[in-house]
């Protein structure tokens, strides 16, 4: 599982800072979340195949968070995309970008397929064997979903060594990754622990921007290993925070804390401030893995 | 009258490479042309002030042209803007913004006015007391127009020797400025000829992207100063410019040539060539004066 963040600005993209975007590598997926103006550069930056990307998650309509997303829709078009692009996100969704490929006569030659959003409780929107994706619904001035991101349990490790000893053939390999004891020829049952190893433990992530603080987050988002929580202020200016729906970097940490997860990272920070670390610093006072999105960052959890 | 180049290639935002949009300064007017995706961050990179722009020309609405617009409009708004916005474009363009500003229930809470425009025949879009712009019908896939630019003949220039001289009060200059001579209190008529200076020439910047090869062009852009025309393509992909509606190097100069332009500026490069140089050097063969269009570029013609 790896993270790459494209951006994680609020309100407007500058010189040297980006609006909200990021790319989740998992179960090889590439899933993009959120896609401010100017992600479709920062995907060439950083050498992302645009191929790969074949579903966006997209959190709430406000410009910093989409903006970027009618560009990257018509660049795929002619850059000769031919798989689908699957577009998850608010009900509106899917007329504003209609509307915006009418206007400019520039249908993709590619199928666009949108799965609109609009109910206000957690639902499954993505599965396949090897992951799911379900909405957190956030609380914002407008419609908003958090996204959490679950591998399932992947198939089960050969052990190679103990394959050989008890002369199990290759042709049973499948059936024994997937938990299936092995019946020699001499009668003799082998059973899956003595030739397997446990797989590798399915990982986590949430993607909670933006928001009011949230309590009732915490229960749903209760051990994950990476939880990516939006701090758009410090808590010096809590009361900008609950006027405009968003959440202090002690806030975060708190449901961080409180859900048990193993990292929190945050981000969305105003552009009011100079000096990121002190969100660290107010969030370390309450929970201990704190790490800082910043553009271009790059979380590899698999190492 | 000053041109600053945001950016000049076609297509797509590239991580070295911008789509169009550029800014002329004229008479004291700061118009921004076109808005591809990511002007906003390179009119911070230009340092140029946001508040001095209170009208946007659109020339049609494929991405490449249009796609920054949204982003900009919100972050005038978050700037606390007050004064109002003129957006000049195709019909359609207000349905896309307010249909995108609905959505991200980010209203404006400056005064936001759209000036559609769906004629076929030139016409006159702006005026005051020191330009005009006028509109230049252009053979595109969509619906597009260019944007021609004039200033009015400005005041003459007092010359205060003279007035010296002829013994004229301070409180008749207004009147001089403005080409009326001057009666002494001893009867003497002093005619304004030996009072001014003739005021500098009026300038025009005829601004016409995208656009197939259009011959018609000529009579309506005849002997303008500066004419940015794109050249999408060289001649050895014409049937490409032809097919796409686009233009080639030489044709754009053939243009320049025939309307008797002062200085031709190429620009909206396709991607696939490296060497910008080409395209002067197809220009060159058929008109002299030519100058490339460079993101970043700024060209100053008043020096």
């Amino acid at each position: 599982m790896k993270l790459t963040i494209l951006g994680c600005h609020a309100a407007t993209p500058r010189t040297l800072t980006n609006p909200t975007a990021q790319v989740l590598e998992i179960r090889n997926h590439m899933f993009l979340i959120d896609c401010g103006e100017g992600t479709q550069v920062e995907l060439r930056r950083h050498k992302i195949k645009f191929s790969r990307i074949k579903h966006i998650f997209i959190s709430h309509l406000h410009g910093d968070h989409f903006f970027g997303l009618p560009g990257l829709i018509s660049t795929f078009r002619l850059l000769g995309r031919d798989s689908p692009l699957h577009i998850h996100g608010p009900k509106g969704i899917k007329e504003a970008i209609v509307l915006l490929l009418k206007l400019g006569d520039s249908w993709t030659n590619y199928p666009l397929l949108f799965h609109e959003l609009d109910s206000k409780d957690e639902e499954l929107i993505f599965e396949d064997d090897r992951v799911t994706v379900h909405t957190l619904p956030l609380n914002h001035r407008v419609y908003t979903n958090g996204f959490l991101f679950r591998e399932k349990l992947g198939e089960r490790k050969l052990n190679v060594e103990a394959a050989v000893k008890y002369g199990v053939e290759k042709a049973y390999f499948r059936n024994v990754k997937q938990g299936k004891d092995v019946l020699l020829e001499d009668g003799t049952l082998v059973k899956n622990a003595a030739l397997t190893f446990d797989p590798p433990p399915p990982r986590s992530y949430a993607f909670c921007s933006d928001t009011l603080y949230s309590p009732d987050l915490v229960p749903k988002i209760q051990r994950v290993d990476v939880l990516y929580h939006e701090a758009t202020f410090l808590e010096s200016e809590a009361h900008l925070a609950l006027k405009t729906k968003h959440t202090t970097a002690k806030q975060a940490a708190t449901i961080a804390k409180n859900a048990q997860v193993e990292v929190l990272i945050l981000g969305h920070y105003s552009t009011r401030y100079g000096n990121l670390e002190l969100f660290r610093e107010e969030a370390k006072t309450v929970f201990p893995k704190v790490e800082l999105a910043r553009d271009g960052a790059v979380f590899n959890f698999d190492v």
